[in-house]
C-alpha cells in the first residue's frame, strides 16, 4: 500500500510544479486521488464505478470529499487531514442522484475554494463539480518555462513517471503474486485444458499469493501454426499438442499492476520453436542490457528488434515495452519512434515477441526498475517454453 | 448482453423525456454509455479506468467516441452507427495525456454538436470535454411538468428503474452464476476454512458458471456470539464450530449485478439460531408477498420488520432491500422512510437480517422482478443454515 510519507512526498513534488498564485487544487481522477492520499474505492466492491474527490491546499491541508458508501468501499488506510462525507444513503430514506453527493460535499468546504485562486483537474473532474468552483479556478496554466498551457492532469501524469519507494514496494507485491500465477501455469498447461480453465488457475494462484481479492487480466490465449496471433481474455478453446500458450498478465493490487509474460509450449517444442524462443530471449536480454537513466526509448526498441532481425525474424512487430504503474500502458513507451528517455525511478517492462505465420507466436517479458546506475530486474518468473 | 433492440428502446424512451429543442446529447457516465449502446470497457482489462463517450442525435444517430486502446478493451458486440476512434497509442510513437484523445475525437464530430443545441451529462462528462461543447449545450433543463431544473444524468437514472427484457436476461445470467457460488459454499464451509478461501471457491464456481472472468464482490464474513456483525471482503479468519457465515455477494457480468445472500451455520445450529433463522425467512416471505406495482417501499420494509418484531427480534436494523441493475444500491430503496413506490420492471432484492449480541447475525436474500400482477422470484439458491 502507499504510505503516508510517500503521499506527502508526492504532494510536495506537485506543489513545486504549480505557480505560486495557485493556493488549492481539486482532483477527480481516481488514480490521482489515490496517488496523493492512498484513498481508493475498491473496484471489487459495490461502489466500483463511484468517485471521490480530493481538495488540497498549498499550506498542506488534504481534504477527502466522498459519499458514505464510497468511503465504506475503501479497504485500506488512507491519509487525509479532513473528510467531508455526505450521507448519501442512510438505510432510512430514498436516495437522490449519487453524483449530487459530491457537489454537496464540495459546498461544505466553500471557505477553502471560494476565496483564493485554485486549479482543477479538468480530465478527472465532472462538469457538474467543476461548475461549482469555476469562478475561482483555472483549468489550464502555463508552467514557468513554457508558453503552452498545460493541465493539472498532465502535470500529475508526468510526476507519476518516477516511482516513489512505496509505489515500487506495491509493484513488487503485484509481481510476487504474478510469479505464483506463472508457476501455476507450468503445472496445469497440458493438452485438453481450456484457456478459461488456465485463467481460473492462474487467477486463484495469484490471489492466494496476494492474500486479497484482486483483478487479474491480460492475454490468456493459445496460438499455433494455424492461428499465429491471439490476445485478450481466455476463450473456451482447449489446448492441443504443439500449441503455444502466451500468458501475458497483470495482477492489480490497490490500483498498481505488474505485467509480465511467459510462453509455454504444449508438448515438446520443435527445433524451429526453440530457435524462435532463443531469439526472443536474447532480444529481451539485449534490451535489458542498455537500461539506464538517459537511454532513449527508441534505442531500447532497436536493441530488441535488432536481435530478432539478426536471427531472420524481421523487426519487432510491436513495442519493446512500456512504463508500469497505475495505468496500462503508461510512459515511457519503448517504440521505434519514441521521444521518451528513461529516468531514474521509471518502472518499465520489456516484452519482445515474435509471431510467425504457419509456425506460431511467443512473447517473453520482465519488469525492471531504473535506478541511478542502470536497472534492477524486479520480476523473477521463469522465462522458458518448458520447465 | 444487452441487445440492439433494447438499446434502441432505451434511446427512444430518453428522447421522449427531453425537450424538443434538444437535438443532441453527449453522455460520459460509462454505465450510461453502455445502457444505450452496449459498449463497455471491460474492467478486467488494461483499460479499466478509461472512458468512452457517446454522442446521440434526436434523429437517431449514435456515435461512439473512444481511443483505440479503449475500443480494444470492449469484449462484447455493441451497437452504434459511427465510431470515432482516436489513435492514442500506435506502438510507434510516444503517447500524450490519454484524456486528450477523447477531446480529439469530439473535435472530429463538431459538425454535429457545433450548430444545434444539445444537452450534456454533467455528472459523467469531464470538465475538459464539456468545455469543448459548452457554447452549444446546456447541462440542466426543466422538464415540461416541472420548474426545478434537472440533469441528463438524473433523467437516465430514472429511466434505469424499469428494466428492459435484455437487462432482465443479463441479470438472470448473473443470478445463475451467483447460485452456483452459493451451492459451492455449502460444499466447502467447515471448521478450519478461511473466509478468503471461501471467497476463492465461490469466485471460481461463479466464474465457471458465467463462462467469463467477472468481478465477484460482497460480504464474505463469519460472525458468532463474540462478533455478531461483520461485513465486507474476506479476511484470513478460519471458521470455527458455531460460527455463522454470511455470504452476501454479487456477480457482475457486463456491468449488471445479481445480489443475494444465504447464511450457513458451521456445525449444527442451536435452537436459538434456528428460531432466528425462521424469523428472517418469514420476514423475507412477508415482504415478498406484497411485491407489486404501486407497493410503497416503506410498507415492504414494515412487512419484513413486523415479522422480526413479532418474534422478539426488534425492528429490522437496515434496509429490507433495494433496486438492482448497474449500481449498488439503486432505487427503489426499501427503507422505513422511503418515498419510492414499486413500478413494473423494477428488479429488486429483499434481504432482511437479524444480528443479536451474544448470539450472532444472519441475513437471507432473494431477487425479484416486479411484473404487472405482482412479482417473479428470480434467484433460486437455497435459503437455509444447512443443506
Amino acid at each position: 500500500m502507499l504510505t503516508n510519507e510517500g503521499c506527502r512526498e508526492r504532494r510536495t513534488r506537485l506543489w513545486e510544479r504549480l505557480p505560486e498564485e495557485i493556493s488549492w487544487v481539486l482532483i477527480g481522477d481516481q488514480r490521482h486521488v489515490q496517488y496523493f492520499t492512498n484513498f481508493r474505492i475498491n473496484p471489487i466492491s459495490f461502489s466500483a464505478d463511484q468517485k471521490a474527490l480530493v481538495l488540497m491546499t498549498r499550506d498542506g491541508k488534504v481534504i477527502l470529499l466522498a459519499d458514505n458508501f464510497g468511503k465504506r468501499s475503501a479497504t485500506v488506510p488512507y491519509f487525509v487531514d479532513q473528510e467531508v462525507i455526505t450521507a448519501w444513503y442512510t438505510h432510512k430514506k430514498s436516495v437522490t442522484n449519487r453524483d449530487d453527493a459530491l457537489c454537496l460535499a464540495l459546498s461544505e468546504v466553500e471557505k477553502i475554494w471560494g476565496g483564493e485562486t485554485g486549479l482543477i483537474e479538468p480530465e478527472g473532474l465532472s462538469e457538474m463539480t467543476a461548475a461549482m468552483v469555476s469562478e475561482n479556478a483555472a483549468w489550464q496554466f502555463a508552467e514557468d518555462d513554457s508558453e503552452t498551457p498545460t493541465t493539472l492532469g498532465t502535470i500529475i501524469r508526468s510526476l507519476r513517471r518516477s516511482k516513489h519507494a512505496d509505489e515500487v514496494e506495491l509493484l513488487k507485491t503485484c509481481m510476487r503474486a504474478g510469479e505464483v500465477g506463472h508457476r501455476r501455469a507450468f503445472e496445469v498447461i497440458r493438452p485438453g485444458i481450456s484457456e478459461f480453465e488456465i485463467y481460473l488457475e492462474v487467477q486463484r494462484a495469484a490471489q492466494e499469493a496476494a492474500g486479497v481479492p484482486c483483478v487479474v487480466y491480460g492475454d490468456f490465449r493459445a496460438n499455433n501454426a494455424t492461428l499465429h496471433k491471439a490476445g485478450g481474455l481466455p476463450t473456451h478453446y482447449r489446448l492441443q499438442n504443439e500449441d503455444l500458450f502466451i500468458l501475458d498478465y497483470s495482477v492489480i493490487i490497490h490500483g498498481y499492476r505488474s505485467d509480465f509474460t511467459n510462453t509455454i509450449s504444449v508438448g515438446a517444442p520443435s527445433d524451429k520453436i526453440v530457435a524462435q524462443f532463443e531469439a526472443c530471449r536474447d532480444a529481451l536480454s539485449a534490451a535489458a542490457a542498455i537500461l539506464q537513466p538517459g537511454a532513449a526509448g527508441r534505442e531500447i526498441w532497436k536493441a530488441a528488434s535488432a536481435v530478432l532481425e539478426s536471427r531472420g525474424f524481421g523487426p519487432l512487430a510491436h513495442h519493446a515495452g512500456h512504463g508500469l504503474g497505475l495505468e496500462h500502458p503508461e510512459p515511457p513507451v519503448l517504440v521505434s519512434e519514441s521521444d521518451d528517455v528513461l529516468i531514474e525511478g521509471d518502472v518499465i517492462t520489456l516484452e519482445p515477441g515474435c509471431y510467425i505465420e504457419g509456425q506460431g507466436g511467443m512473447r517473453f517479458e520482465h519488469n525492471y526498475l531504473i535506478n541511478s546506475t542502470g536497472s534492477e530486474q524486479l520480476s523473477q518468473h521463469r522465462i522458458g517454453l518448458t520447465l
